[in-house]
Parts: C-alpha cells; sequence; structure tokens
C-alpha cells in the first residue's frame, strides 16, 4: 500500500517530479502518483488532502511551480507532513514557485526543499528519512544511499 | 445587497484592506467583508467561491500576504473576477506576495494589484470601473473621483 | 464591433500576446488588434485611450515589456478596465515589465497577470470573466472552457 | 526524555527560535535546547548530529542567519530529519538564510520554513506532524492545535 | 528664464527632490517646478514634453516612484534630454522606480540616477554638466563645485 | 573632430557597443573609439579622462559589464557628462553592471541607460539630443530619426 | 609601521569600519587610516594604490557602499592583497555594494567580506590570517580570538 | 609541496575551478586538487581543514555552489585564509552560492570572489597575491601577469 503521495500541479512538473518516484522506487518505498492541478481542480485537491491519512498515506510530496498553491493548499487539508517541490520556472527560474511555497504563514507548515532536479531527488531523501523512524528497513536504504553516495564522491577524484 | 466579496487572509490584513472597503464606500458600492485564511479555514474558502455568484455577488477582491493563495483559490472556485492585493510582510516586503498571487497558470487569472496600500485603494477603484460597465451610477462616481484626483494634484503645486 | 482593445507596445510583442487574441476568439468575444508603442507614439496611445469608451470597447488588454509604460497610460486616459501582461525581457526575464505594470500608484489601477505567455492567455480569460457579468454567452464560454481544462488536467494523469 | 534537537547558530536567533520552543512545549513534545555555532564550534556541530540519533532524538530543528551552514552540515552528519528555520538577518532580510539553507543539493535534504517568525512557529507544527505518524498523542495535539487556530481565525470576523 | 524643467510626479516627492533644486540654485541654474502626475493629469504631461523646446527649457529632470512612467513619457514627447530620479518607494526601496525608468526601449532614453537623495542631488548636477557643454559659467559653477567637494573629502580625515 | 569618445571596458563588449557606434554615425556625430579597462588599465583611464575635454570631447559613453567602474571612474576625471551602458553579463545578466554604474554617490553622476543592446543604442541618441542642444543638425538628425521610428512603429500592424 | 591600509570611500562609512580598526587593534597590527573617495579623488587614489608597497603596506582592507569601485580601482594599482567590505546603503541595503566589490572581471580579485558590521571585523579577521602566515605572533594572535570565541559561543548556552 | 588546496564540493564544479589551476601553474605555484563534499564528506571536509596548515598549505581555494557550505566549513576548521568562489548554479545563476559563501557572520571570514570562471580565475590570482608577500617569484610572476594582461588589452583595440 502506497505511503507516499507524490502530487504534481500538471503533467509538464513531471520530468523533475520523476527524480522523487525513482529516488523513492530505489528506497523501497510505495508510493502513488497524482496530477492535483490546485487551480484547475480544487475540489479534488482537497479531498485528496482531506481523505490522505485515513487511506494510509504517511506524507505527501507536492511539486508545483509560478503561483505554487498546490502544496500549501494540501498542508491545510491534512495532518501530514507535506513536502514541497518549487518547479523550475520560464520567466522567473522558480523563484516565484519556492517563494509560493515556502513563505507559509504560522499554523501551517510546507517541508521545502530546492528548486527543480536536487529538489525533487531530496523530497523522496527527506520522506525516506521521516518514514525510516518507524520503519527500519527504510533507515537501512537510506544508510545505504548515503554510504554509496559518499563513496561516489571520494572516488570522483579519479575522474580527474 | 452587496456586488463586491471584501475578503482577506487574516485579520492583520485589515490596516491595508479597509483603504478597499473606504474607497467602496466613497463610490457608492455595498460589499461584504470576510476573513477567511486559505490554509485555517480551506473549506470556508472553496464554499465562499464557489456560492459567491449565486449569492449575487460580481466579483471579489482578495488581500493576502506572504505565501498569499487566498486570492489564486477563490479564483479557482468561482467565474467572477478575482482582484488580488499583496499584503506588504516583514521579511520581504511583499515581494512573496506579489509573486503568490500575480504568477498565476495559464487558465485561471488573479487581476492583481500593487503591493500594499495604493493596491488595496486600486482594487476598490478597479472593481468600480467594472461594475462601472454596466451600472451608470458607479461608473459616474468613478469619473467624479478621477476628476476630483486630477483637481488635487493640479493644486497640490500650489503647497510648495 | 469590437468589445476588446487588444493593444501591445511592439509588433515583436506578438509571439506572446497572439495567445490573447487566439483565446477571445476561442471564447467568441470580437476584439481589435493594434501595436501603439508608448514612447514612440504617445499621442496616438492618449487618442486612443481617450477614444476607447466612446468607440464602443468594453475593455482593453496591453502587453508591454521592460519599462512597461503603456498599460498605465492607458489607464490613465480611459475609465474602461486595462488589464496588463508583462512581456518577457531579454535581460531581466520582465521583472522590469511586471513592475513597471503593477505598481502603479493609488488612483489609477491596472489588472496585472503572470509574466509571459501565462499571462496574455490569462488576459483574455480575465477579459471574458469580466464581460460575462453582463452577458451569458460569454459567460457559458468561460464555464465551458475551465470544465473542459479541468477534464484535460483529470485526463493528463493517463499520460504517465 | 527529548525527542527534538533545537539548535541556534547564535544565542543572537534565541528571540526567533523560541517561538519553536514555546509551540513545542504547547504539542507536549520534549525538546532538548542547544546553541551550535557552525562556524565557531565546527567539531561540536559534528558530534551533536553523529550522536544525535543514539542519544534518542527524533529530529532536529535548526535555526541560523546569513551564510546559514547550521541546517545543511548536521544534516550531512545525521540520518534523522532536519527541519531549518531561516533568521532573518539585517542587511538582507533573511533572503541569504533562506537560500543557504533550501538550496541544498541532491542527496542531503533540509525541510526548510519560511523567514522568520512563522517559520520558527511552523518547525514545531512540522515536527509534530511528524513525530505524530507514531505517537497518537501528539497527533491530537496537532489536530487541536489546528482546530482551535481555525475557530480563532473564524472569531477574528468579530474583531471589525 | 528658466532652463530646467524640473518635473516630480507627486508633492509627496518633492523632500527627494528638492535637493535637485538646491543643486540647480547652488550652480547658479534657473529652473522651473512642477508637479505633474502622468497618471492623474497625462494631458498636461503631453503638453509640457511638447512644448518644453519651445519655451526656451533646455532639459528635464523628473523624479517619480513606483511604476515610475513620468521620465519616459516626458522623453516620448520632446527632443531635450530628460534625466530622471527613481524615488525610493516603500514597498520596494525603489527598485521598481529605477526599472520603470531606466528600462527604457531602444530610440528613446532617460538618462537616470541612482535611487533617493543621491540621484536628485546628481541629476542636478548632470544637467549643469550638460549645460555647462555651451556655458562657460555653469562649467565654472561645475569646476568649483567639484574641487570644493574634494576638499571636503579630503579634509573629512581630520574628523577622526 | 570627434565629439563623442565612446569607450568600453573590453573588446568583447563590442558587440553591444556598435550599436552606439552605428547609431551615432546614422546621427552624423563624429565618435573616437578606444578600450580601456578600468581594472587593467587604471593610468590609461585616468589620462583618458583628465584629456578629455581640452582634446575636444563633449561627452564620453562608457560601457562595461560585472563590477563596472569604468564609467563612473571617467566621471570621477572629467567635467563633461557621461553616459553609462550595463553590459549583459552572464551569471547575473547585467544587474550587476546597472548597479555599479547607476548607483552613484551624490557628486559625480553618470547618465546610465537600459541593460544591454537597448541601453547602447539609446546612449548615442542622448548623446544626441545633448549635443543637439547647441548643433541644429545634430538636432535634425535625431527629429528625423524620431518620425522615421514613430512611421515604422504605425506601419508595423501592417505586419500582422 | 603600518602593515594595513585602513581605506573608506567617506568618513560616513567609519561607523561600520571602525569595527575592522578594533579588531586590527585588538590582534596587535599596525594599521593606518584614510578616507580616500574613487569618485572625489581619484588621484589621490592612484597614487594610493601605486605607492602602497612601497611604502610598507602588506594589504589593503576597503569599504565602500553604493556604485562601490574603491576597492576595486584600488585592486587595480597595486599587487598587494585587496580585503573589499560592502558597506549597507539606505535604498538597496548593500546589494549594490557588494556586487560592485565582489563581481570583479577576470584579472584583478577583491576579497569580498559580508555586507555591514560582520564584514568589516571579518576584514580584519582576514588580514591577520593573511599576515600570519608570516608572522607567528599575530598567527597566534588569530588562534587565541577563535578560542576565545568558541568558549563564548558555547557559554552562552547559559544565557537561556 | 603543494602551497595551495584547491577544493571543490563536486566533480561537476572543475570545469569552473580548473580555470584556478590553470592559472596557478601558469604562476608557477604548487598545488594539491580535492573533491570535497561539504554534505556527503563532512569528516573528511573537518579533518583536511584541520589538518591542512600542518601539512604545509598555505592557503586553501574552495569552489562551490548552490547552498554552498564548503568554504566556510572549512574556514571554521583552519587558520589559514580561505578563498570562496561561488559556482553558477541552474535555477539561481550562483547568487545562491554567492550568498551561502560571502555572508559569513562575524569571526570567520571566507575571501569571496566574483561568481563562476572569472571568479576561479582571480581565485589563483589572490593566492598569488597573497603568496607573494613572502616569495619573491610569485610575486613577479603576477606582476608579470598584470604587465600581459594590460598590453592584451591595450591591443585588444586593434582587433576592431
Amino acid at each position: 500500500m502506497a505511503k507516499v503521495g507524490l502530487v504534481m500541479g500538471s503533467i509538464s512538473d513531471w520530468p523533475t517530479m520523476q527524480l522523487a518516484a525513482q529516488q523513492l522506487t530505489a528506497l523501497g518505498i510505495d508510493y502513488e502518483r497524482r496530477v492535483i492541478s490546485a487551480h484547475r481542480m480544487p475540489a479534488t485537491l482537497q479531498t485528496y488532502g482531506e481523505q490522505a491519512a485515513e487511506r494510509g498515506l504517511q506524507l505527501i510530496i507536492a511539486g508545483a511551480g509560478g503561483a505554487a498553491h498546490l502544496p500549501g493548499m494540501l498542508a491545510a487539508n491534512t495532518l501530514l507532513p507535506v513536502i514541497g517541490v518549487p518547479i523550475k520556472t520560464r520567466a522567473l527560474n522558480g523563484v516565484d514557485s519556492l517563494l509560493s511555497i515556502v513563505q507559509m504563514p504560522a499554523g501551517v507548515p510546507v517541508a521545502t526543499m530546492a528548486i527543480g532536479d536536487a529538489g525533487a531527488k531530496n523530497a523522496a531523501l527527506m520522506a525516506a528519512q521521516i518514514l525510516g523512524l518507524q520503519d527500519e528497513k527504510i533507515q537501512q536504504a537510506v544508510l545505504n544511499f548515503r554510504q554509496r553516495q559518499r563513496q561516489e564522491a571520494e572516488q570522483s577524484e579519479q575522474q580527474f
């Protein structure tokens, strides 16, 4: 059963958000994948947020660009942790996405990641670190990822 | 009966938004005043947007600050024109509010005004210009306002 | 007879502004198309603004880039609602256009849209939402657009 | 036993970070409070990060300003989730803090909150939402907080 | 007879623009002082620009804030050099004023000064340097100013 | 004899600055063209500034990018008007160039143009407007340019 | 004999730059203090840079604000290391100072510090770290400073 | 024996950082080259910083991008001067790197260079200027570089 809801505001966010998907898979975490536009499908957004917990999800990763309301509005409708990924935009390079996601008012937080690809991948890792608090297998997978990552960084010197 | 819904995300937005209220009154336009937090009262927001037209409203003025989702989410739930007022914020001076409101994706527009006081007053004037298309009395009130405003600007030279 | 004046500061703005034109057409709204440079044709700008209402226009969509004075100066010369579209620029990506359009002083509002393509399309939709207040056919067209748009967003999940 | 490590880069961050502390207390979450300067006490930082999990902490909240390296470097030294709070700064209002915290490279995420007071309070709430996944009492406390918050927002209209 | 037209968009710009006025006086340059709001008095603006040369003015100094259209629109209506002064604004500190003035499209230049007080004073100096090309007395006054300024800077060390 | 000194900080600025050169030529204004790096040839810069007036120049156009010190340092060494052109840069798109040129302290002004190509062309036009104050032929050339420019703008509508 | 030239563009920079002076004194480093305005005293600047090494200075600390040309122009005139301190400015908070100092073109570096007070103090510490490479006493003074600083940071927890 | 430690956060920084390497070689300065990710190899970073001086290094050049913690954390672990190079990033063009490096708090300075290629080359030159204070051969190499650079700039005019 899916533990993570991987939601994006538009199918055009998929090239970025698939990095989150791949990383979740690599860490052995089940997820469901949804396109829910905050502005085109507001009722769906609300229902998704309201039912997320009872449907068994443990947390939500939401990516959106521009006036990015999806992560914050999902957070407003659930008590599950919501991780926000600011999608890079054409005119403002994702600065609009970042501020629309991170500058949430006191009372309803969104755990915001970096703009673009790095943020998408890190959303999956943050999800794993959270789930790993109560799931030893996931925790071990994160540990393995970190060690491999460190080794790759160390060995990259040999590429000179 | 109220023609304009004047909505703000927090009671703390009132010092700015009351400039919109005063200008509406000065132009003879009935409005209703509401505090609807997008993140604390998402269901209320949705209902308000969905029912605005059938309740007889002609347009909505929405002010919010920071990750300002209120105007865009109202726009997602109604076909009435939504005018957005970016509230000045402490850390980013309203740049976050502005981008969160103006950078709406294709499909759901928000008519965005300037940051802060000027934007609030202008929201009322834009509302009057829109309503004036079908209401001669309001149109005349805007015309009077403009003329008085021009006279005051012209006479301000005498203050030197 | 044209209800909307679609004005741009330069023929080079057409690739963006044609998205407004296409959307107006799709919604069944008559418009006239003009190139009026605020800085090269200031007298034309003024005349256009002054006569817009008596010529039967209901509102103006104005796109401009850089030190974008066209929307604000048109607004200064008419009581019709003016919708501004900030054109993306080479050096500053449209941040200059956005601030030149949105930061209007109290007294003369411009209804500002997002930078670039999304803003152009949304200008047409905002025009339709305003005109729809007194024209049931246009209102229905917007409603149809919104429903189709929601369906497309919902069905986009099948593209995974 | 403390479940949350509440760390700040300098005692001067306390006026902001105490909002996180108060919120944690209000939600019934034990925390320990530390001042660890990334640049003045780098060895302490590293040890704190490395031992956080074995000492029984479940997550870390880290606030820092300017070239804010504390949250990211703690994240580099632990598998526990790290929540970052960008402190408002004098010259750049916390934009430097925000970018130094949120723009983490792929591989080591920091869950970033809003700049300043709202971010500090939200860090505590995000911590509670994460801990609430496995602790019903905390989950209930968050639920109560949200309901009270919604009621206060609703009742604030009576302040007009 | 006035050689310089000193124009501002609002009487509220005077605290800044009077620094230009004082500097012009100190350099022995006659000027006329006007308040012409681009948005409230567009016809006046146009007439002023069109008649400036025939009325004997040699150049125009124009200060404005926010969506600052005054300098550019004056430049569009005259062949006299126009010097622009971006007024500091409340929300954006004059960044909006600066971009609205300096980012003029190819074809109609505005000689832009620094934001605020320094810019106002420098506008007068630039005017004097331009007029000094054909007026030895003004040129000498600028030279004297520069020498005095250098001496003051040199002597300021004695203030330690 | 050259009336305008056209100076750039690096030969790599030529693709931009040649637009100034072409416009000067089109307006019949003699100029001399120099590469003077403020940082690589500081003594040359100083001599050039000090001798510009006695060598018969009437004004200087200076283009530079990044930490663009050339226009301001030339202005410090001459009483001739200096027109600054901020060159577009790779990392910051010319924002660094713009601020380094326009934000001159009180006492030494630089007449700043737009970033990049438009700014280079406008520098030549501003030079012509200044020289035109005492040279009827140049004034006529500017007038002709403006008329042609207006006609082209008007006729561009036929390109639809 | 002074090893460090402590230069500022204006006496008004002293409240910031005195933090550098105090730190130099605390570390036992002799310095000379000068006010040299790049724009008001360009010849002095050049001479100071050219003669700095032969006069026995080992490095220069230069603070300036706005279009801050002092550090870069000193660097252009000497082979001594130049440390730049961006002074906080009224309109742009020192962002203009920072970019004017740090964005030096390839060939002439300036070692740039943080905006404002922290940068001034750090300039002195960087000077000490450089001089400490060949002066054991200074190196020891830096070591002592660091240890004291770490202890103060550690003990600051007791202030809770 | 290596006098300079040339460190980068990722092998992907090499295209930029090799400009530092080439310049060091051209100036006859031995260096060692390392990839040390602050976030993937924090223990290595700390050890490298702690042992740099005793291993005979005289200074460190560190390049990193995004939330760039490498230069500042190295500086926290050594008394050697650390020169920071902000790597250009995809979304924010290196503004994030710049602020993460330059905005160090009082007490631990990083000598920050320009964003990207110019900064990398200048890091090597700054290193040479520092080492040249006690090594006549390096000082002469810098002098030769500067003279050649000036000649090339002077001769570039012939390319017109």
